[in-house]
């Protein structure tokens, strides 16, 4: 029986690595991949070299920057008195989307996770309490996953930010926007009852 | 609105170039790859990068191999009376894991297609006829998909063959292994009872 080429199984393995993706679709993928024009997959593997070198998290934020000064953290276009916790950079440019909320942002870098072991770092921790010391923000938002996760990392963020005298909100709960009542579970519907609001 | 930064853009732009991969799944994909560690993003860009200048087709059968002299070309592991004509590379190793064909291969390299303008170029049919001025070939055994484009390149081929006095054969037709009756397909019932045998 003969096997695939050595360089090809150790594509696959990195292939493998993706989320999602199994040893067939990584399969598929580099065979896909030898099918590119040479140039093609040249300039992929380029990108790919260079990426964490221009690509970044920003010191004070966390959100991601290339070699250019941070926009997130650019006061001028920023209203400075709002700061929002989320939990990863890409959080940051699905909230932009919204173009509801003009303020800044911090990102922590992962939730709390007791079955996984994983805690909120204190460097994260520090690093958090340090853009209150510096900066006079009069709001803190916590935008953070409706799971079980983002609501144990929520609380303990909010008792560390009562610690040192600051009110935190978290985002809204309740049914997405073109729901049906029928295919909502009961945990939402408890939560948009819980929280029902005079319009 | 704040965008990826550019780098990133031009990241996804190409892996949304792998099969089945939209927008989404290549954002999912980026910022997974921004997690890495940067080593083993290095070790994944240099794979691409080598990856069509360590593996190519062989000149002969057109499957793959690597520096070494091609495996599927050699006749004192093979045996060189039978020919099994295939359509892409990936195809020989599905069926060397059947250890049922211990014959050569030839990659024919595509599929005719008609409707999308596609013909086997006179280059490939070359390269095909050559091989049995040079060897002893009795048998030709044509293994292409059981769809529309593998039947019309099928047909064309054994034509050709028997322009050059050679008899083909094709893979059997019928109901696939662990199959009940109820969910097979009309055509492929059809197929099963038209090619019937005795047991």
């Amino acid at each position: 029986m003969s096997q695939y080429p050595s360089e090809l199984l150790t594509l696959i393995a990195h292939l493998k690595k993706l989320p999602g993706v199994g040893h067939k679709t990584a399969e598929r993928f580099a065979f896909c991949l030898l099918d590119w024009p040479k140039e093609d997959i040249k300039k992929f593997a380029y990108q790919l070299d260079i990426l964490k070198e221009r690509i970044y998290p920003c010191s004070i934020c966390g959100c991601l920057k290339d070699n250019a000064s941070c926009t997130f953290c650019d006061v001028k276009l920023r209203d400075p008195s709002i700061l929002c916790l989320v939990s990863s950079p890409r959080d940051v440019y699905a909230i932009e989307e919204t173009r509801a909320f003009k303020g800044l942002y911090h990102v922590i870098g992962g939730l709390l996770s007791p079955l996984e072991g994983r805690s909120i770092e204190k460097i994260a921790l520090d690093r958090l309490t340090n853009r209150f010391s510096e900066k006079d923000i009069q709001e803190v938002i916590i935008a953070l996953d409706s799971t079980l996760e983002g609501d144990a990392t929520a609380l303990f963020l909010k008792q560390k930010l009562n610690e040192i005298g600051i009110q935190a909100t978290r985002l809204a709960f309740g049914l997405p926007m073109g729901s049906s009542l029928d295919f909502v579970d009961y945990g939402t519907l408890e939560k948009a009852f819980t929280g029902r609001q005079t319009f």
